[in-house]
């Protein structure tokens, strides 16, 4: 349900590929094919409008807004994380749901940022010359450091009234300022039942047909007001025809279909195999302790379908990459374009070594990959007490330096974003946290091993167990107001603190920033500078009426609504209300909520409920519109088919489709089973 | 520690390895080479005591006989499914370890069988005319058909007196009777704590230097006496020197050395991911179910090292196959021999299908791999209980048949052992069948889908964890008087029978038998002649100095005791008693039992404790023997060091090493530690 997977080109793309592939930018959007395949207008007036209509969730989804008063439709499971931190023993919302009935109802959602994406620019030569003729590390840094600076003119100028981002584009083809409108006074509006909500659990996600009403709706507010947004998305009540065109903006999260096979196979042997054993193990551990106590079941239940969703993403990109003929093809498209390379003299002196550069980063990467994975990304110490105990560790730390020479998760710019989320008044379940750090540590024993000089430093001759539990009971990092004293106090409050979390993250920052150093010059920056080499040549032999790899920007992608064939057997694109009844059973995750079970004979059992389109995206595009070619809202997008997790590398439109909400069974909802015609009544409707 | 894996051969053998590789049988032991290489004469009286004196555990083990009282000395990690069946929440003989004063302190470990290798009969020319002129599929049930008649003829021949087994070999390039003695009343003698016996746990499993005292002793009776086993080893007190050369004895359970790359990359890609997830999942529910109570604990601590032995192996064997050079190797011998055979008329028309007969098996197998897994080899329906109920349920129809149309787990020959299973007082805890149940239905539902038949006909509308407390609290089957009612009532009382479980088993065994079919036809036939047409050609072209796959039967090994390079540092072949005490850390499972504690001031702290050897062994090997060339005890192989695991597919002997306990530390041990001075006077010794 969170990530719905993407596309390729197999040999880099010549021209539009003929199936409904690309996660465009809106700045090349191929306009002129998809007039030509639908018959379609789509102009820079419905480009503008769709952009400034698109919202993204800084937690990693996107909405649209609904009407000119901030109210944003998404997904439900895009609120997960609100909806738990509202929750309490005596008020459970993910299994309630939740509705305000006016506006002073609407919850604030701690932490949660919205940003709205209103210019861009393309700073490609800002980059290249402030790194022109340095080697690859320095290089590395000095492009880390445009970027600040180039971040920090853009926030002057807009007087601190915007948040700007550098952006990578095609692997550093490109290179972006974007400018975002960001709002950080989040509120929850509406939410159905988890039961309805992600109705088939883990079973039924990534599985089509599908019946699941996975929508929420949120509303920004400023200065304690709702927002005023009036570009917002009208909606068309009867929801999409059948092989109509359909048109999905959103920010896709990341795909990989740019990677050479060097890259790929990493992943396939490396990286994936580690990440699913720690998940799966994970999962089973939250799967038994959920058992233990209401308390504990309430603080996984949500957790527990994330990681298996994740788990299932990452089990079919691993099938994917063991599919040796697709490897096969990927090879034989990048051997074509090394042999183009090596053919033209110039060509070759400025790209020739790319591939070399990124097998030595690799290569480099092996070495150390399970001690940077444990000890620099944490993996060996989870949870968010410890998360929040290492960002004031090193964000203090860094606090000091000028802004230029930060690491860039502490620049100005990042740093809002940052405290906004440092000082959230999130619930810390310390249970949870005891049960995540005792696993997190356990796992890096296993990995690193008992020798290994970070077990040495961590563990000393505790036992994961009861450092874990030490270390949780006795810290304060739970407490907002304290966490806030250490940060503003700065480094001196931090070496004075005598938290032990805090104490232990002083303790691994050193060694964890060596760690960062080595990944950064032996892996970042070859890679870097080898896939820079290959983009740059890649524009030079097919042009550049293509698109990037997925960056969790706004992009936009098009197709229609249409089914697929299934080992011989037709899917039909729509799902209908009467078969949600006969497919429920009463046992979780295929359990009605009490509300549509006493809704049931009001409800018209033909009406559609989700469906398919051939539209290529990704997780990060969970929340986003489904938008029909005149500019009507007609469905919501939450997951992908089976299929669409292959798309992380390569695009398949025969198989690959995009699961979305109908607009006809949304409002059947909120009218019918919610009551929730207030809601309805903010909306505007195109028919 | 359970699994201590070997050797190969990536081009087909022509002569001897240079390493010391394989696992040789006793009737094709390299005697010559072994005398150029280590100046040593290892004659037919000296296999003829080795074999005689060496046990197989059926339980998957290996044991000596140390007297000839039917003393057998194993690994501590193999006694532990008799220690957990033997405990009580009274007596947890796992952490208290055990030690019969006398001989009627001996306990009996229910089920618990142990054979001695007495002879065998080459009967490859037997199987070949039966199967002579046949289609796969026939030829594959005529071969099980004689297997199963040989058997019979050979235990006949014995006066009931013998279990004789049809082994195959290499692949099928050979076919042997094996006649073995069997003791079904074994009993425990002596098992030290398993803080000491599996010091360093998971974390040091695979890994050396180690100091593991992974010993035990059991007795095999005979009439309720002790048997008399007249032919044991000596044992050498002061233990290997460096250097020295070592064999070893036992009952390697499986290698793939002989697989196709195309079998290989089927392991690769489906077996291990699939496996790896759910028993990583498994891991982590254990991990978390073992903290709700003591009796939770008791029941699962060993078993959840099981687990992560079994992961530890299984993770290293996939990166193992993910070592493209390797792979690549395999393919360049493979199409080696592919090309000689089609360069010679003869031998391509005999054996040029070999290969895409192999290739049609897999991708059949690939069709349903799931459903197979998951019904018919029941990872859906996991647990002792459901175990009962199948075999009664299929065991009692199959008893019907005349004995050679039988499933070949219920042949004349196989009954006995398979009733002194069912009919052991095994305690049952139903707490852990539920969780156990609950489990593998979940991943059931997970990997075959919802709307799967198997699911619905298993299932129906309950939950799986609904489901699984209503089987298991409404079974008797825990009671083996009910079991032995039932299998001793037939088919009758199995149709009379309302134990749940039953009708369960009953209910899935048609489909489950469908399954079975389509295996054997499918996979199971053209894979087994595909694979006899490869072991024919190989002796053909390359001659029968070489050595077969494990099997779990006997076979010995060879090399030396010597240590290895590891990242450009010496690991010395010796841990000596100091170091362990340096290492505890008083925290599982790096803590010492109490005893040693105790005895820390009258321990020599040089005695050496744990070292490795260059032999080749693998899983189905912990227990061996590990004999010097005079024919005494110098050793008690446990373990492999963590590059031995990829000696499932290739034998690396620059770095592959068994590990094993030193008879120096066994005996300060049962002295100095356990006050065992009357085990210790029951052994002989040569020094």
């Amino acid at each position: 349900m969170t990530r719905i997977f993407p596309t390729l080109v197999l040999v880099p793309l010549c021209a539009v590929a003929a199936a409904d592939e690309g996660m465009w930018t809106l700045d090349n959007f191929p306009a002129d094919a998809v007039a030509e395949k639908y018959d379609v207008s789509i102009d820079d007036r419905w480009l503008r409008n769709a952009q400034l209509a698109t919202t993204r969730l800084e937690s990693g989804c996107t909405g649209s807004f609904a009407s000119a008063n901030g109210l944003v439709l998404t997904n439900n499971h895009c609120t997960w994380s609100c909806i738990r931190n509202l929750s309490t023993a005596e008020r459970n919302l993910s299994d309630e749901g939740f509705m305000a009935r006016a506006r002073d109802e609407e919850l604030r959602c701690p932490g949660q940022q919205i940003s709205v994406l209103v210019d861009f620019e393309d700073v490609t030569d800002k980059i290249a010359s402030a790194t022109q003729g340095m080697d690859e590390a320095d290089a590395n840094e000095a492009r880390k450091a445009e970027s600040t600076r180039l971040e920090a003119a853009c926030e002057a100028a807009a007087d601190g009234e915007r948040h700007c981002e550098a952006v990578k584009l095609y692997n550093g083809g490109q290179y972006f300022i974007y400018e975002y409108q960001r709002y950080d006074d989040v509120r929850l509006v509406f939410a159905p039942e988890l039961d309805i909500a992600a109705f088939g659990g883990d079973p039924d996600n990534f599985n089509f047909p599908r019946w699941c009403l996975d929508m929420a709706f949120l509303r920004a507010y400023e200065d304690g007001k709702p927002a005023k947004t009036p570009n917002y998305l009208r909606w068309r009540a009867s929801g999409p025809d059948a092989g109509e065109p359909v048109f999905i903006t959103g920010h896709p999260g990341s795909t990989d279909r740019l990677l050479t096979v060097a890259q790929l196979k990493f992943q396939r042997d490396v990286t994936l195999p580690l990440w699913l054993l720690r998940y799966s193990e994970l999962r089973g551990r939250m799967m038994a302790w959920k058992n233990t106590s209401d308390a504990a079941a309430r603080t996984v239940q949500q957790r527990i379908l994330g990681y298996e969703n994740a788990i299932k993403v990452r089990r079919n990109e691993l099938k994917a990459l063991q599919t040796d003929y697709m490897i096969e093809r990927k090879a034989a498209g990048e051997q074509a374009m090394r042999d183009a390379v090596a053919a033209d003299p110039k060509l070759a002196a400025a790209y020739g070594e790319a591939w070399d550069l990124i097998e030595r980063s690799l290569a480099a990467h092996r070495n150390f990959y399970e001690e940077h994975l444990f000890i620099e990304s944490s993996a060996g110490l989870s949870g968010e007490l410890y998360y929040y105990a290492k960002t004031i560790v090193r964000g203090t730390a860094e606090r000091e330096k000028p802004n230029d020479e930060r690491i860039r998760a502490y620049t100005d710019a990042a740093l809002p974003g940052l405290e906004q989320s440092l000082f959230a008044a999130r619930p810390v379940d310390k249970d949870f946290e005891e049960v995540q750090l005792t696993f997190s540590l356990e796992k890096m024993r296993e990995w690193l091993g008992p020798d290994s000089q970070w077990v040495h430093l961590i563990l000393g001759k505790e036992a994961p167990d009861a450092l874990a539990a030490r270390l949780v009971a006795g810290s304060k990092l739970d407490d907002p107001a304290y966490r806030r004293k250490l940060w503003e106090g700065g480094v001196e409050a931090v070496a004075a603190s005598d938290d032990p979390l805090v104490r232990l993250a002083a303790r691994v920052d050193p060694g964890a920033r060596d760690l960062r150093k080595r990944y950064e010059d032996e892996v970042e920056a070859p890679r870097v500078r080898g896939e820079q080499m290959i983009a740059d040549a890649r524009f030079r032999l097919y042009g550049t009426d293509t698109y990037p790899d997925a960056t969790f920007t706004l992009r936009v992608t098009y197709g229609a609504v249409e089914g697929w064939q299934e080992r011989g057997d037709t899917i039909e694109p729509f799902t209908r209300t009467a078969r949600l009844f006969e497919r429920a059973t009463g046992q979780a995750p295929f359990r009605l909520p009490e509300s549509w079970s006493r809704a049931r004979e009001d409800l018209d059992p033909e009406t559609p409920f989700n469906f398919v389109a051939t539209t290529d995206i990704t997780g990060g595009n969970s929340g986003s519109p489904m938008i029909a070619a005149d500019g009507a809202l007609i469905g919501l997008a939450f997951d992908g088919n089976i299929h669409s997790i292959a798309g992380d590398y390569w695009f398949d439109g025969s198989v690959n489709r995009t699961v979305g909400v109908n607009t006809a069974i949304m409002l059947e909802a909120m009218k019918t089973v919610y009551g929730a015609g207030h809601l309805v009544d903010e909306l505007t409707f195109v028919d």
